[in-house]
């Protein structure tokens, strides 16, 4: 039998958006179906992923240029697509991701001024060609997210930057819905946990139905 | 007083060709003439490059992507360039450095087939104009270099390719040489570790005495 292609879920938004909250529902949502499915998350995914991660989120690594940053952030991602989420897709699971290429148009373009071509050059080889089918981005105000992130205890390298910096990251994210809306859906992230969860299942409700399950 | 800029050598060599052999030989002769030096090496040479140099030879990490390793290489490498290099050739000091962008070419281009052009876009910015002013290629024939290279004991994740993925080395390494004339030097690495140092002081000679000093 001639299993169908999975797809490919993202979850995006700033820090303390509630995207691992959401993914948790989620994936509930999606098993609930029938349906296989991989979870993994931007940074990490993978042996290489974690090591990146531990790079760039180590608060000790406060040099690090943006440029370098911009590379590590790919190396995870060429490594991710490579060995987990198209292999997943191939077999017709279904992947959910906490953040993806998206991530580095927000932070390493529109946090750190990393320009847009740059980033768009990087991801047409290093992605190789996967796209979410879907991609939830969590808006909320900076503040908010900032609010929340802080009952976490020790800010990581990225969280302990400026107002400024996550206002421009969520700019971002917001100008790239909008230029994406047919993959894009924004959902108001100041909602209660459960009333993000419903937004969230209402969009991949869409997905789910045109699924063999 | 306006220090004159440092100058920026590199080596270059497949395994075992004797380039961190000579790099002690060329230190000495260096700094005897009373030029400030700084030594580094590729992967490497910061606490991110370090880090990524110990994940690009673990030979756990067989499944790493062409992609990923390219971007791990140059994440390196913006880095270097931006906290070592290009501030110590600022101040004056002279850099020496075991091995640089060309190493990208010759591994990553030459033997993992990724494309010259993807390569030079990212020397393009990574590395931020910064090319050495000599590059010494240590020339040898491939089962010299790894017969001289197998008594350091394990092998890492490069060493343990085959013979023909060194083969493409050589010849990337050798071509590159020959379209760069200028910068570029060949020695025959063959010769003694004596004969090998001659030939680079040599080469040297004309830098140094090109400095003030
Ligand atoms: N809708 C919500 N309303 C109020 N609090 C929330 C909501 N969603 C999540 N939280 C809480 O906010 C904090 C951050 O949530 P969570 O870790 O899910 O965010 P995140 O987007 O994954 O953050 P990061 O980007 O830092 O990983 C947690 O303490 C979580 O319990
Ligand atoms: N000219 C030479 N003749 C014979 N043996 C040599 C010569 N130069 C170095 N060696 C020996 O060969 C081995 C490899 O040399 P070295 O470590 O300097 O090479 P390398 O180019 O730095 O290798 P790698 O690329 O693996 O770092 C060492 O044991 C060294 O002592
Ligand atoms: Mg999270
Ligand atoms: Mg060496």
């Amino acid at each position: 039998m001639n299993e169908a292609r999975g797809k490919f879920i993202s979850l995006e938004g700033g820090e303390g958006a509630g995207k691992s909250t959401l993914l948790a529902g989620l994936r509930e949502y999606i098993e609930q179906r029938g349906i296989a499915l991989v979870q993994t998350r931007e940074p990490g995914g993978t042996a290489v992923g974690e090591a990146v991660r531990a790079i760039v989120l180590d608060p000790a690594q406060h040099g690090l240029a943006a440029e370098t940053e911009l590379l590590l952030m790919f190396a995870s991602r060429a490594q991710l697509v490579r060995e987990l989420i198209e292999p997943a897709l191939s077999a017709g699971q279904w992947v959910l991701c906490d953040r993806y290429a998206d991530a580095s148009y927000a932070y390493q373009g529109g946090g750190r001024g990393q320009p847009i071509a740059r980033i768009a050059e990087l991801e047409r080889w290093a992605c190789a060609g996967v796209k979410p089918d879907l991609t939830l981005l969590l808006d909320l105000p900076v503040a908010t997210g900032r609010a929340r992130a802080a009952g976490r205890g020790d800010a990581d390298r990225i969280e302990v930057e400026a107002d400024a910096f996550f206002e421009r990251v969520r700019t971002s994210y917001r100008e790239r819905a909008a230029a994406e809306p047919d993959r894009f859906r924004v959902i108001d992230a100041s909602q209660s946990p459960a009333a993000v969860l419903q937004a969230a299942m209402r969009e991949l409700a869409v997905l789910v139905g045109a699924s063999p399950a």
